[in-house]
């Protein structure tokens, strides 16, 4: 994505040195971002399209970081509500500030707060639909730069997986569903976590860099009170063995 | 697989009416089935090439069926000595009369026995590998005979995924592992049955049809006693989307 400074916006949404707008390319939609040291990464992008939104629902990003994920669901269905809380105050801001330059602020909610906390401020079993990009637990955790990382790890004793599937359970409603994207190689993790707060895993999705290598992500929805047996879909292939961009790829990601 | 009926075993090993005798175009292998109720399926082929066996180790197969499995790692691995234990008396016949027509009593020991006994049989922690194509819960159970249905229910009550998940841990060594083919829909609970048994899911491969299917069989190696992350492989890609079989299919069962 390139910058993009939207000079009809500039008056009323502030853009502070540092940070810029991109063009996500899907409906006009803007983000606020900081290069090098917070931007949406290829797995927000891919759980957005992952996500399955049905009519006047209502969702919840639990560390919305950009708050990409729920503008980018509230373009997808048109009667979508959506929270977003972020615990750092600085990206909250951020994330608030795409909101109002989208003109989505009475669509997107975006909280300052801790996630473990959503339940007690939001109420149990209100959501149709709880999204989360585990901050703490990123599959590209190991290419984050330093300062986010020691940005992030100060957190890291307060929140646990299992800290997050219950939290992800208290607030759906029986039959919501719990989408995440999580790195493959602790799937079972996961999937365990989700079991033990009630969510039954259901749909998953492996996502391959090429057809040949292992999955590095995958994409779960977890079905609270739902039943025992997984629904898997196609693999997501990002690249063709030639390096290039897989046609699904593109409709996801529209890179330029 | 096309008949081949080898007369130089002819006069010394039975093959009954209604069987036939394959080559396995492997090592120059002999297989004695039964088709129309009783064939080796892709999945024990494919099994078989998942298992990594190292020097000088024992094995059991538990539901070994035609012994495939056995006489499969037998062939790779020159130092491997293998149990094979399958209820079906028949059954059981046909695979030691497979295993004397290829002149390996010595490595492989065909035993007529409910596998749940194998432990009390057998001894405990004595193996490095088990493997199992679980009978009762196969992938294909929907494309099954109707005798071969009939004859598997008896057993159905008395077999749990439990029950050979804590068998097979019960035979292992520690650090040793366990082996299965299995529905992808049933992934998860497979992998905690292995989880509550002592057996840490370790080595997935998810078989897809072709690149743009969802799995329908997984590949999965736990080990007792194991550590907790997944290490998946690349997906193995049986066809290629004009349904051409795949170089790897073509590795893996040389089909003519």
């Amino acid at each position: 994505m390139t910058p993009d400074i939207a000079p009809r916006y500039a008056a009323e949404t502030p853009v502070y040195p540092g940070e810029r707008v991109d063009d996500l390319q899907n409906k006009g939609l803007k983000l606020i971002q900081r290069p090098g040291s917070f931007c949406l990464s290829t797995d927000a992008v891919l759980l957005a399209d992952f996500v399955r939104v049905g009519k006047r629902q209502r969702l919840i990003d639990l560390g919305a970081g950009t708050g990409v994920i729920a503008l980018l669901l509230c373009a997808k269905e048109d009667t979508l509500v959506a929270d977003a809380c972020e615990i750092q105050p600085d990206i909250a801001d951020m994330a608030r500030r795409s909101v109002r330059m989208n003109a989505w602020e009475a669509r997107v909610r975006v909280q300052e707060m801790d996630m473990l906390k959503a339940p007690g401020i939001y109420g149990a079993g209100v959501f149709d639909h709880v999204v989360c990009n585990p901050p703490y637990f990123r599959a590209d955790s190991a290419i984050m730069s330093e300062a986010e990382t020691k940005r992030l790890a100060r957190h890291e004793g307060a929140l646990t997986l299992n800290g997050v599937c219950q939290t992800a359970s208290k607030l759906l409603k029986s039959g919501g569903r719990f989408s995440v994207v999580f790195p493959s190689q602790r799937l079972f993790e996961l999937m365990t976590c989700m079991q033990n707060a009630g969510l039954a895993p259901k749909r998953v999705r492996n996502v391959l860099p090429n057809a040949q290598k292992p999955p590095r992500v995958t994409l779960i929805e977890a079905v609270k009170n739902g039943g025992a047996q997984l629904h898997w879909l196609p693999p997501l292939i990002l690249y063709a063995l030639d390096g290039a961009p897989s046609e699904e790829y593109q409709r996801i990601y529209a890179p330029r």
